[in-house]
């Protein structure tokens, strides 16, 4: 196998030893399959998700003890498998979570992250931090459908962001992906959120709302491409939405508050003929309001990660500088520090939004 | 105006009076505008929608005293409009309910059922049986993009129904349209329900289900178009579809029933990517399983009317003979006995199904 | 009927008269009818099929002395029709060419731009500059739904192109439209070609190649949204492509020049499962390599004007200020000057690209 | 590996030796990888782009004396790769020629057939009977990706030739598949032809119609599925079609003769905005009426194989007897007797359309 440079036998990884119990570990180095790259991990981000699934296991979660967690990573590519020459020793990767198994009736339509097997590895399904090892570890491997060449001029801490504006751009490829000019309103500026207001812009939307409650996210939203925010403890979001799209609605709502006041806004907001993408969910059963919908013939749209290769786009989207992740990496700590930024990021300390580990800093 | 017989200067007609007061009068008979045709109706179908209408106005509706009812109904061309070459005397035709504005955004773009000028009269929107006079009459008048015409072999007791099939092709296209071998289950066994399941099958579906509580229209089912019958008393719906769906689940489900169990089970069988239709609704919000559908990527659509020509569609079908409707129309009363009509429809006397009334016939 | 300012009964505009002869002379000005607005021309330009219809008639063109030519024009709101409440006077506005008969099977499915009345003014459809009055002339009427409220920041030269764009558009959203990080090839640096460059990089496209024999233009290209220019009297326009897209090839090309090379390169650099979109075309039959298309899934488009109102999306990229057509904009002349403007269009003089008429100027 | 008999260590195959030299020879059994089964070959049926890479190889083709042909057929599984579960011992199944690399861009979104690493079988790719052994032979190995299920009530015959109507049906989903209503047009009663009119009609087609120059073929047609016939010889079959859709023209067009009349036709019978499927084509350029083609929004399709498991879905028709291919199954042969069955089906001997060999009779 060919290598960059000496890879360490063994290395420093973050092992889930039970529910909200990190350890930092020293484990074997991981070695890549025929059409795998081994990735040195420079930036490792914090996800909500990371923090459920280490309260309580994920379907398909490997046992405590031989899980490393760690989902969005960025890093250099130090290894390949033996078939593989779609990348070339030293290149700078991004990554996404999914590679499907390849062989049931969703992967082979396209729909990797939807894959009839998840979690089975003997069919060729992997999530590298759900229920393979991810990246929060110095190194990790990744099969190449699932690894994305980066620009010099990307920052590995944009970089590990990126699986998310891969999300948002899934959700808009689903709803159709042709919003120029559309009206688009998204609820909740938390990351998705914010990231989602970008997009909209980056594809041609018209005129871009973004609601919340707390107004520093908001200005960050304000300040990356959101036409208006507001800031539903002061104005009327409905009426607002309403009176600036003509009484008409919005085209398309992002809905990423994952609760029922948003929901509610969602149904409302939309459109006649509008469509609302769930970014945000709540774990319990919720009213909606389904008359308003039927009767308007609105239409609620998923997204399960960032299928059809939506990584890909957001690279080049990033590379082209139309989107920005920048402001919203707020935290950086080395691996070592693990727990304090898993900490910064749930209690949000000092307005955290993204927080980022290093694995292979000290 | 050319017509094909002398037609009366009055006509009898059912006119909505007040709440559930539905009067039988001797009104003017319309002239039709210069794209419309006149249609002396012989058949028109009580659909629950009107019942829902004649108790509490919908938005639009013309004043108490101002308003024939009836949306749902066939008969002859007897008159045309002075630019109308697309139909000529004696035709026998089928009818849509929804006349777009044809300059909103959503007409525009084909999608009139949902035009933004509902109920505006003066710039277009016409849907008779809702915001302009419908068919529980002799006569009616019809724009001619709401009229279709019907074989001789097309009785116009089903061509009056025919909106409904349209209704559900609608749901069909608008969730994509190509089925083929895909398995569908149908919740609801009422009429949309039992037309669903034809439709499914006539646009080559692989396994269908149809789920009910009554043994009776579930039969009907079984003997037109469903592979698998599941009564919920007996047997557990969620658990059969996946046993006979490989595990999987449906790849599509109509929701007719609109209520919470209905919805529920929904969710429930979509397969991971599936497709819920809804096509009944509850009238109130009510809970749904948001996260089973995010984290499954499953969508929920919705259908106002029989949009984008399906009822063009709906008529092939019939024509072809891989739809029939008449098992579905079970009682039949002259305009006389209107009242009649719709105790029997919502009274479900006898078996009711569809119920229909024969404006001409005494 | 309200106007903005004293509307004259006569005013000057351009009759073409036979072959090749365009004629200023004082008409009737016209008045709006219930759906329509007037507006007073500020800007015409003049497009190539202007050229192709005043050589030699097309299907539906009025007589010779009953046509006023030109349909790419901006101007002011100045009389509303008695249903108009969609714009008010003074508005500045650009316009597209086609109304559909809004009851046809394509316009019905929002296909008006491929209306199967065309040419029936009594059902409805009109095209202004090709079956009904056009723009270079002092005042024109326009049906609402042809009419585009424009920015204050947008000058009328650049409205005057706007369809353009929306033709563009149209192009994107017939392929499907989500073309983000997506290798576009444009061949043909006409106007066409320069602004379909500009709105590949506007949706986000990823690299993007435009291809001619002219270095002029090429280069105003290279300014405005081509990654790469390839002069084909230079370089080998299919061997650069395919070596700067890892060997693929084009994922979309814009085939505008209209000619047998065009054609050849279009098919053969478009990757496999890639789409072409035919801007240009050839007047006569020309040959093209089926057997590559067919052995790798390559499809061939076409559009037909601007449909699915895209003019309001293309509106809304220049307001977003994502396209530029202000370089597009070489000429200027009033209208007396037409048939100079017309000379400096088809001469390409001075490097004309883009030339226009000003009706009001003088 | 578990295996429902006895597998013989060798078995005959029809290996190609050099251009248009077909020799029976004694090989190894092939073994099936982890996620292969084996097949007992019944059937494999003649198609004629065996005969053409028989006489000249295509691209990716193994070298002579190195490769087993044919690539429509069906058998029994009877022995199975270490993780299919997918699959049984004793399972009846039909076969695709197609497995993609799954790591490509195209094969990423499901476009397999399009693979952009054809050819290689280290990263994966295999297309028997044409880049890798196909089911001229006793035994084959088969991805199960490339495998179907078939239910009793479908012959081997049948099941040979449903890669067919799987290259028909991926040819409708590209084109949106759903075609209710519509009115198609199938140029060229070749095999693809009538199978493409029995899909038409199984699909809920309008009217059908097939057009060709034999009356043999077109009298089967006519028993399964068309409409219409029309030949050319003796009718104008661009007025009929004319004529016969209200001067509208055909929704949809398969070209299936692969000559130039043939395109013409196509080109000429596709309605305003209708879009035409090749599923023949010629080997050299031909002219094509491009200007038609863009004045009138028409597209031109192609599909390379039958991706997008439409085979899985041709199965599903074929059970449900909405299609049935026995009427093209004329004629059957020993696999001693390849040769004459290769002529037979290139000289057309006894009106022969699909010929076939069985492997494992004598």
């Amino acid at each position: 196998m060919e290598t960059i440079e000496k890879i360490p036998d063994k290395m420093m990884a973050a092992v889930l030893m039970g529910p909200n119990q990190v350890e930092l570990q020293e484990v074997e180095t991981p070695s890549p399959g025929p059409a795998d790259v081994l990735i040195r991990v420079e930036t490792c981000a914090v996800c909500s998700t990371d923090v459920s699934l280490i309260a309580k296991p994920f379907a398909g979660q490997p046992p405590y003890g031989d899980f490393i967690i760690g989902h969005e990573y960025a890093g250099v590519v130090v290894a390949l498998g033996e078939t593989v020459d779609e990348f070339k020793l030293g290149d700078r990767v991004a990554v996404e979570a999914h590679l499907g198994c390849s062989r049931c009736r969703n992967c082979r339509r396209g729909n990797y992250t939807s894959c009839l097997n998840h979690g089975n590895r003997k069919k060729g399904h992997r999530a590298n931090g759900f229920t393979t090892n991810g990246g929060d570890a110095q190194y990790v491997i990744n099969h190449i459908n699932t690894v994305y060449k980066i620009p010099d001029t990307l920052s590995f801490e944009e970089a590990a962001l990126v699986t998310n504006l891969g999300c948002v751009l899934y959700g808009f490829e689903t709803m159709g992906g042709f919003v120029v000019g559309d009206n688009v309103a998204v609820i909740g500026p938390g990351p998705l959120g914010l990231i989602s207001i970008q997009a909209a812009k980056a594809l041609g939307a018209g005129r871009t709302f973004l609601v919340g409650r707390r107004d520093a996210p908001l200005q960050i939203g304000k300040a990356n491409g959101a036409d208006r925010v507001i800031n539903i403890n002061k104005e009327d979001a409905a009426e607002v939405i309403r009176e600036e799209t003509d009484g008409v609605g919005a085209d398309i709502v992002f809905e990423s508050s994952g609760n029922q006041s948003g929901l509610d806004l969602a149904v409302k907001v939309a459109k006649r003929m509008g469509q609302i993408l769930l970014l945000g969910f709540a774990h319990e059963p919720i009213p909606a309001d389904f008359a308003e919908l039927a009767l308007n013939n609105k239409s609620i749209h998923t997204v399960r990660g960032e299928s059809w290769a939506n990584v890909g786009r957001a690279v080049s989207l990033l590379k082209q500088q139309k989107v920005n992740l920048r402001p919203l990496v707020t935290h950086s700590f080395p691996l070592s520090q693990i727990d304090e930024a898993y900490k910064t990021y749930t209690e949000r300390k000092d307005g955290a939004i993204k927080v980022v580990v290093k694995p292979n800093e000290s």
